[in-house]
């Protein structure tokens, strides 16, 4: 099928694209020797983990275990959950699925891992990481000394392996990060307690993810599609990115204006950072600016273009964050160039727990 | 089931919120001679619509086919499309529906209305609106000349019938509207196409709809659950609010920090207008400021509450926009009090199309 047959809206996976973004960046793992564990939340997609697990990737990260439940039905073995899981709903359908694949979880209380040493034995235990703060603001704990101490208290669990530490950095700051890890990974070997895992992650920086001295992997999301917000934090150029919104211009109310049947629905509402602006890229009309969303339309500025397009013209719109969008729909069409591949389900979608 | 039985994240509806919502909009209406067309967007239910029907509403509201299509499904036999439908394969899906149910539709253009002539036959002719720009700077035509001539195309094809003008018109700005509807309706009068209906909408104004003296029906959609955004306009208060979302608190890295497992994928990144601030209020810690997203973490300011929560302890959230949040989510949780009266499928998510 030709993608001109494609009612609207519709994400277009464009998997050149996506062939590309997934080869540089396991090339960059491999020249630096820093293993990659892809995080799912941007394709939400089983074919698109099997795919980054064949070019080298040691296994996938989920955020929910919803999310790990679907990429476990489709096939995916290795699975880190950098969450901290809590309720007795959620420790039972982490214990079934820990009987399905190699999983790993994080915490950053005593509380969590209390959760974790209660529910899981010996015989079969769980491995639990330490989530650091190293400035994000998020989770995870604010000193070495706590990471010491929620170490131990894992490797007192007959349940539970200490598997090491793990954040989620502040982007640009790698260095930052790493010398909070540092601190951290030198007082546990001190405590005799080595972390045998240093996960870090992030797709702006990844580029740069070895500068990270002790990380010894690396969990980087939207470099399999990349986004507008990518690009303005300076991961690479529009021409990366691999998901696209396909759009109907339904309304040309002015000649300034155009309205596209995309609105927060279709495109989510995350706004992009500085310098870019607005809610998307017009691939054919790189000068209009997707100046608002409603929720079923956007609004789009013409002023700075030269050519505007007619009532029923259809578009290509990069959105801000790719991931969200992922998130917003049923299904997606994996293309090569002009011609559907196939369709896919978003198996993970909506997987909110 | 009790509310505290509910894993998180979830959306709670409050049955008995809801009820006072419809009924103090339902009197307004009855009391003003104004009748509703509720827009189904907010609560995506049939048996919430239904129940509309039930205290009076006269059809409801649909902005895309997909949702029209489960409403149908669900029972409701009277839907507006407020939306410029166009291409092949909506246009055969409009002409199915209109065999299910009674349809009418808009346009803002000749191109939209050559679709819908060239489909619909004089057998069994479609209700044609014409979308108005009284201000809100979306979709809609921009002068009564050009309200008249749409409205002569829709009257000169043999399968459409002229349903009469619609607008979604600025928030706050009544008066304005108003005497752009009044000016093309003596303009329509003058040219013998007086239009049968004039529907106008907004939550907002809901309160002072009748002051349009033109209005012959309104399109509320919000007004059911309410929300911070309709809050902060100026519509009810947060009491009003019948959508939480149940939240537990998984990090406290911090004594001012806690983290909520309610990240913008189950609150939505809609940005609430001023005086509010943040992504939520959080019920049980009215000072708690909810400060930033990302997709699966809340990051919550608690340096202004007196008592603070603790780790595994859950909330309830009223979101910046419940309409969205409702496209979050495949099920939610009814609620009378603190008990489960049913949970109900979302039949109208994710309908794109």
């Amino acid at each position: 099928m030709h993608i001109d047959q494609i009612d609207t809206p519709a994400v277009l996976i464009d998997l050149d694209k996506v062939e590309a973004n997934l080869a540089r960046a396991q090339s960059y793992a491999d020249a630096n020797g820093l293993p990659l564990r892809p995080h799912v939340k941007t394709h939400k997609l089983p074919q698109m983990a099997l795919r980054q697990l064949a070019l080298g990737a040691i296994g996938i990260t989920c955020q929910k275990i919803g999310e790990a439940e679907a990429m476990a039905d489709g096939g995916l073995k290795d699975i880190f959950l950098p969450y901290n899981i809590m309720g007795a709903d959620k420790l039972d359908r982490l214990a079934a699925l820990h009987k399905r694949v190699t999983l790993s979880v994080t915490a950053d209380s005593a509380e969590t891992i209390a959760g974790y040493a209660a529910r899981f034995a010996k015989a079969a235990p769980l491995k639990v990481l330490v989530e650091c703060d190293t400035g994000s603001g998020r989770c995870g704990v604010q000193t070495a000394d706590e990471a010491v101490k929620l170490a131990q208290q894992i490797t007192d669990a007959p349940g539970l392996i200490f598997g090491g530490l793990m954040t989620y950095p502040p982007k640009g700051e790698i260095a930052k990060a790493d010398a909070w890890l540092k601190e951290a990974k030198a007082a546990l070997d001190l405590a005799g307690l080595p972390p045998p895992i240093i996960s870090s992650g992030g797709t702006p920086d990844l580029q740069r993810a070895a500068e990270g001295s002790v990380t010894t992997e690396y969990r980087p999301g939207t470099y399999i599609y990349s986004d507008r917000m990518q690009v303005a934090w300076g991961h690479g150029t529009l021409d990366d990115c691999a998901l696209t919104v396909k759009a109907t211009v339904v309304s040309r109310p002015t000649p300034d204006r155009a309205v596209l049947d995309t609105g927060s629905k279709a495109l989510a509402a995350d706004p992009v950072p500085a310098p870019l602006r607005g809610h998307g890229h017009i691939v054919e009309y790189p000068d209009a600016l997707v100046h608002s969303l409603s929720e079923e339309h956007a609004v789009v500025d013409l002023s700075a273009c030269d050519t505007r397009p007619d009532i029923g013209d259809t578009l290509r719109v990069i959105p801000n964050h790719a991931c969200v969008v992922s998130n917003l729909y049923d299904r997606v069409y994996l293309i090569r160039g002009d011609q559907v591949e196939r369709e896919a389900e978003v198996t993970s979608r909506g997987k909110l727990r």
